[in-house]
């Protein structure tokens, strides 16, 4: 099952996707408050509410207000070894706020602030059912579904202390979407993606995850409660423009694509702010 | 003028204190809520609800669901001595979800996992006019009022990786309170304090900060809006038991007092869970 936040003119409301139509599921205003009825997934399937067609659909983000969004770094094996790193005993954790959200079709803000702007495609992790110390064996249960999430980052700020937070989390720059996908949909090695413009500049697979979902969601439950809605991004494969030689950024115009097979394409124009 | 949210036996709600009483501002459930109404200092200074005795009372976290909680790292100028730093050019900031916080009495959860539990009494800004790209000049516009936070940190997860958030937002570790004080009553100068047991920790003052108040918000505002209800912990000054020699860490048990001039005292029991 797919299951989206349309953007309507007056409002916004969650949405089962069957093929090419979006059907509303009344009452609930986007996929976190879905995710609080314990009943979600009965109450999607059988939504028959006002119908719209997929194409052309403007998408909310995913889940507007996650109570939580963890974002796990030095994740993929590839990836760590470009960035000069070694093979992490522990996850890398850090934060984002709500209000760097954005739909899956909507403009990517670069400011003018950082020159550095930078992708990274993520498999992101929905959610659905509460727990804390949560046994890796048990995390699966606790997961509504998947999407696909760009922690686009702002390097310049990134590295300008310690603490990623302030290159992490600037306003609307991170598009979430374009679904929930649940579990059963997602292959374990499926292809994870970053086209700018047309070249592949991310290209791997949710294979190469080192702390793949059931340990993440066992880690972080350790520290604090999961609860529905939360999102927990789960790193970036190798490929990021920072990494390169010469380094490569997002400039104003590009159309940035990122992919997981299987879940869907974020597809986002950056567009300069002043 | 002094605003607390109140813990009942069925709700919560907001409360102004006038010496011994408080007074509810019937309606808005927390501090939160209440700065979400433009107009909130003229409702709050005309409350007449249900009175309560201030001695005894139960108080809940002061905004229980932040929109967004900020913390900055390094920002007095003996603490940075203290960890071996050097003088920051750039506030350093990570971040704290909302399930952390506890009310100004709460019991400290102590996990098992951790045994390095540590302390750092701070001064916390609740935004009160949102904003982005506040110039510094602006900046004090846009605060509601000062309290007291204590960003209880567990040193162990801290240090795991280079990324904080671990050590910095365990369930119910948090206390934040006792009280939204409203600008005028904060000296530049007020003493912080952190007393475990009667032994005095940490005693510093906020005059110490490097950045202060108004240059903390023009520089987050820069990458986020600050939105009403939004917490921003400044930092904490030297004292801290990681930095002793030998280190000092909390144990079950402890009473730690965190305090003010002219804000108030959080006082919370230190509690092993398991």
């Amino acid at each position: 099952m797919r299951i989206s936040t349309l953007r309507l003119p007056d409002r916004t409301v969650a949405a089962r996707q069957d093929g090419e139509t979006y059907t509303e599921i009344d009452g609930f205003a986007d996929v976190g408050t879905l995710l609080q009825d314990p009943s979600w997934q009965r109450v999607a399937a059988e939504a028959a509410g006002t119908t719209h067609a997929v194409d052309g659909a403007d998408l909310a983000p995913l889940v507007p207000r996650p109570g939580k969004i963890v974002c796990v770094g030095q994740n993929y094996r590839r990836h760590i070894l470009e960035m000069g790193s070694q093979l992490p005993e522990h996850p890398t954790l850090f934060a984002k706020y709500a209000d760097s959200l954005i739909g899956a079709h909507d403009d990517i803000e670069l400011p003018p602030e950082d020159a550095w702007i930078d992708w990274e495609a993520e498999l992101a992790i929905v959610i659905g059912r509460p727990g804390r110390r949560i046994a890796e064996s048990d995390a699966l249960e606790h997961v509504a579904g998947y999407t696909v999430l760009n922690d686009i980052s702002m390097r310049g700020y990134q590295f300008r202390t310690p603490q990623w937070l302030q290159g992490k989390t600037w306003e609307n720059s991170t598009p979430v979407g374009p679904a929930l996908v649940t579990p059963e949909e997602l292959d374990g090695d499926a292809a994870i993606r970053t086209v700018v413009d047309g070249e592949t500049m991310q290209e791997s697979t949710v294979a190469d995850l080192v702390f793949g979902p059931a340990a993440i969601i066992s880690y972080v439950s350790t520290i604090v409660t999961l609860r529905p809605g939360d999102v927990i991004a789960t790193g970036t494969p190798d490929g990021v423009g920072f990494a390169r030689d010469p380094k490569r950024f997002l400039q104003d115009g590009n159309v940035i694509e990122t992919s997981i097979d299987g879940l869907g394409t974020l597809r986002n124009r950056v567009v300069a702010t002043s």
